[in-house]
């Protein structure tokens, strides 16, 4: 790659010519297509980005300046052309280059992100801190940028912030980042007023006059926005006033071509020098550069690339899997969840379902398929996604919203306030529970589980497989209160179809019976306990009961006492931070029984769980079969036998 | 109350005459403040919102039409409207009618509230409910009311409801109550918008015309909004088109009299007449009927009220205190942390603080006042608060976040992903931790801490005493990574003022030592434990250790253990949630250490804690200090003495 090669620093930018840029930026995106191909990442939205990156860094100087990314998911060009060229091939990996921005990689990171409309507020507080700076430092002419995107902007708290900063007035540069193929129509009013202005004349005139005038203008050995001055008159008709922005005191600038890097540069500049905040509209085309729509006007050096299906519907973006072997795999748990939902729906009209902008991340893409009327896809806005789901269910209906455990989080209030407190009949699917994988850090179901328990009138359930998951969709349904349902990104057993069918709530089961040791899990980790108990009894030869907990709360607390009483160890088991977690709950009750029995607890150790293959992950974390069995190890003191690795004992806990 | 005293369902309303309605609006006016002066409550915004109330109650037939109160605090009238009338005097107390709806009291309340900003999204869910119901049934013509303030309308939670509501196009009407004495400058970019509407000469020209013309027009024996049809011409000028709401796609009308009740129920008709959603635009007086500027054009049939300060100027309006006897009550918590934080701000300037719309109820007024560039009141939107806080730590500052513990819970994600993942030095100042008292329900700060136990990171402290609160204030701002710091409603010990001093992170410390069993508390519950320990020792000749506990993360690890063997009984004790808590902490950290004795846990119990005064509230949760010393006799098996009322030991317990 002749021209990214050479680039050590993104201050290195601003002396490249046009003809460099523009080399540069098809360098880009070859890079990233061929590493997404073999890690899997967030491919369409860095491609697009590929130019808004090259003009922020040559009109700011960072690390000086300050350039927030907002989700992150944007960002591989950024990561690029600042100093992670070189390990860029371990993207996502353990131990390697993070999906989204990280600041223990590049001073050149401003935040860790990870979770869709966290940048302006950012943005707002490093300019309120810059304006506090004393008149003469040097730091007041900071510049300041946030790039979003068009479906995160609509997240609450970026609406918080914009309304705050209208009133503020602190001078930053917003980017907005709207690429047409994350907005689907139903997803908010401000989506739709966006997509008007798409429509405008200005920016039609300005498109057209731009690509009439610009192949003419010879760009050779002079910057591009210079021979942009050339096409001021087209420019200029796109500075558009938009009510939206304007009305809460924010300076529009727009509808710019997102991929003309001289635009963007002349843009961003005229930002800066306003007094007060400016957002400029930018329309990028999701994957540029690649796809069956982009393959013939860019030039890849002759590289002969395989077709990635680009067409992503969630404003979030799935990341794009790794290449890998084609292989049968199991029905995922969200599969059995959306089927088991489809069926239930068919018989019961009053089931609706509710997305925060993920309708294929959770399934219910083929739900609103066949009941469009009854999918309510609210964009990427968790608070109101499960409050309307609260007024739903007061206005009769079953309401089930799914959301990824961790963005789930963003409707804590929601849950305790609009859904528990008023006792209603809501369904909150909590996929994408317990380790996620690459996404790393920021996307890790670790923290909503523990929050829940202490929830009045909530019931908490995860499956042991893909089966019971179904009879748990069916119970909660049968339920007059409010449930959570816990399962994870994982393919399931691999078990038949079946329908599901009504379980007792609160109600666990034994799914082994030995005298010496208790093992209770809660979710899928339960089948990892199972391999567990086959090595102790091989191994040691020591008998252990399994429980499959199945309910969090209520607790099947005189199950769990029962089994408990005169074992030499009671291990419990969750994919969760160990804090006020599952364990906790058993410990409780143990207690409370006066059951004084040695606990192990075995859930994600303290700390924040950063990106690579869940089976990675699960080693580290010891949470693994092997891993649980070696913690059992060392609380009973017990050394662990050599044995051939062909035999028998080995291959037992070889499987995570 | 001669009209008031008719009505026994708000559908008797239509039938008044405009006179016996304007009577009524004084009586219920009257009745309010009568009430409030003995019990507290939220008195301003309830009497700006009477004619609302009666305009929505006669162009509405609930229950089949479905009436939501945003917040709740605006309710009274619609309170003493729909059968609770007659038991109004025990508002907000132990048993009575609650501060917000309640569906349990009555089946026109809808939801039962308390946050700000729910309303809308409950309103959408029940109209995309109502418009699933199949053609031709009658429920397809039920009218759906949502009333919300100005400062409500600008939280996130809203605006994501709003945003959906403008695509989804669910016939709606949004009664926006926009008293001016709730909007502050400083608070957001569509305060500033809201603000500048009422300042167009269209609604200055419709109020003058209907302050000339109505006076003159004979209202006698004919309704309200029949005798308008005269001011058509300034009515149908007050019709503006608002670019804010109108953009997102949500008809807008207004700027309306909010007091007058012929112009609310003509507009209110005419909205419901339209397909979609539409915002009409009120403008109240908070206080109407009272106050210096209401008193001497609103007769009170004679009666002579005692003036009431409603100068308040929280957004959410903190509730007025009951009247009581006059008596020198100690500094409370909230002044302790403020003076503190002032007395740091002056020799560090990187100090900042953020309030989510509650700059006197959290202290941060005189903050403000002193260091006015260095407050930042963001209106009530604690998920930006604490998001911008990252920000501001990331741009150098040391800021401090002070929400109410209730409160905090809108922004868990932002704790989680913003602060924590970024580790950067945040202050989130929790006031109003455990229990609250008369507000009730949903104002109880009891889910708190125990989801931010399991947050990596995060350091958690609660002061014993406000001298120590200063300690830890001091503390805070010498940390380099996020502190949590919870403390009470309550007044503190009335010790003598004193600077903070840097208190060792995760120590607590012993307060008493003996041998029989061992107290450890978190937060000012300590005092109690202290009583507890005197009656232990009295009662029974029990010796107890009294720990500090200090820290809920780091816990203490090392001093409880140490303290723990070998006791007859470990108490833990904290205002808050049982599962997941401070308790559970403490037991798993005695379980890792192999130390097996009996706990008792002392928290609220399972279950929403409802409306009473807070030492009523703490003897029906037996976590006063009798309470907790029943629990320990039970636990142990003792048997209560039989003292003499006035001897010493009944009197050691006797304060809570």
């Amino acid at each position: 790659m002749p021209t990214l090669d050479t680039l050590n620093d993104p201050n290195q930018l601003r002396a490249l010519s046009a003809e460099q840029l523009e080399e540069l930026a098809a360098e880009l995106r070859e890079k990233m297509i061929r590493t997404v191909q073999h890690t899997g990442g967030h491919l369409a939205s860095s491609l697009g980005a590929v130019e808004i990156t090259l003009a922020l860094h040559r009109v700011m100087t960072s690390p000086r300046d300050r350039i927030v990314w907002d989700t992150g998911h944007q960002a591989y060009a950024h990561k690029l052309l600042t100093g992670r060229r070189e390990h860029f091939h371990t993207l996502r990996q353990l131990g390697g280059v993070g999906g989204f921005p990280r600041r223990s990689e590049s001073e050149h990171d401003v935040f860790d992100g990870g979770h869709a409309g966290t940048g302006v507020s950012i943005a707002v507080g490093l300019a309120a801190a810059r304006d506090l700076s004393p008149a003469g430092d040097p730091l007041r002419d900071q510049r300041i940028a946030v790039c979003v995107g068009d479906a995160a902007i609509q997240t609450g708290l970026t609406l918080e912030a914009l309304n705050h900063l209208g009133d503020a007035k602190h001078r930053l540069l917003i980017v907005l980042n709207d690429n047409e193929m994350s907005i689907s129509p139903s997803v908010g009013g401000l989506s739709t007023r966006l997509n008007k202005l798409r429509l405008t004349r200005a920016y039609q005139e300005t498109k057209s006059l731009t690509q009439r005038v610009l192949p003419r203008i010879p760009l050779i050995g002079r910057p591009l926005f210079a021979a942009l001055a050339f096409t001021k008159e087209g420019f200029k008709r796109s500075w558009a006033k938009v009510g939206f922005f304007e009305d809460i005191g924010i300076t529009y600038i727009g509808v710019l071509d997102g991929h003309d890097l001289g635009e963007l540069e002349q843009s961003f500049e005229r930002a800066f020098a306003l007094p007060g905040p400016v957002l400029v509209h930018v329309k990028t085309i999701k994957g540029k550069g690649y796809g069956p729509a982009e393959m013939d006007s860019v030039s890849f050096h002759g590289a002969s690339l395989p077709p990635i299906d680009l067409c992503l519907i969630d404003p979030t973006e799935e990341p794009l899997p790794p290449e890998t072997e084609p292989r049968r795999r199991p029905k995922t748990y969200t599969a059995a969840f959306a089927e088991e939902l489809l069926r239930l729906a068919a018989d019961d009209e009053r089931i609706c379902a509710i997305t925060a902008g993920m309708p294929t991340g959770t399934g219910l893409a083929r739900f609103g398929a066949r009941f469009p009327s009854r999918l309510f896809d609210v964009g990427i806005a968790e608070q109101h996604a499960v409050t309307m789901a609260a007024g739903l269910a007061l206005g009769g209906m079953r309401p089930v919203v799914a959301l990824y455990s961790t963005f789930s989080q963003r409707a804590y209030d929601q849950l305790v306030h609009d859904v528990c407190q008023n006792d209603l009949p809501v369904l909150l699917a909590i996929d994408r529970a317990g380790l996620v994988g690459e996404d790393g850090t920021s996307h890790q179901g670790m923290f909503t589980l523990g929050p829940q328990r202490a929830l009045p009138n909530l019931v908490i359930a995860s499956p042991k497989d893909e089966q019971e998951l179904r009879d748990l969709v069916v119970t909660a349904f049968a339920h007059a209160g409010p449930m959570s349902l816990h399962y994870p990104r994982d393919p399931g057993e691999d078990l038949p179809d079946r329908e599901g069918e009504p379980l007792e709530i609160g109600r666990g089961e034994v799914l082994l019976s030995g005298g010496d040791l208790l093992l209770v899990g809660f979710g899928p980790i339960v089948q990892r306990l199972l391999r567990v108990a086959q090595s102790l009894e091989r191994q040691h030869g020591l008998a252990a009961t399994v429980i499959n907990a199945r309910w969090a709360k209520p607790l099947d607390e005189e199950l769990i006492i029962a089994q408990a009483v005169g074992r030499r160890l009671v291990v419990t088991a969750e994919e969760s931070a160990a804090m006020g977690g599952f364990g906790d709950g058993v410990l409780d009750a143990l207690n409370r029984a006066g059951i004084r029995v040695p606990l192990l607890k075995v859930a994600l150790a303290e700390g924040f769980v950063h990106h690579g293959a869940v089976e990675d992950l699960r080693r580290q974390q010891r949470i693994d079969a092997p891993g649980i069995l070696a913690q059992i190890r060392e609380a009973m003191g017990l050394r662990e036998p050599i044995v051939r690795p062909d035999s028998d004992e080995a291959s037992s806990v070889s499987a995570a």
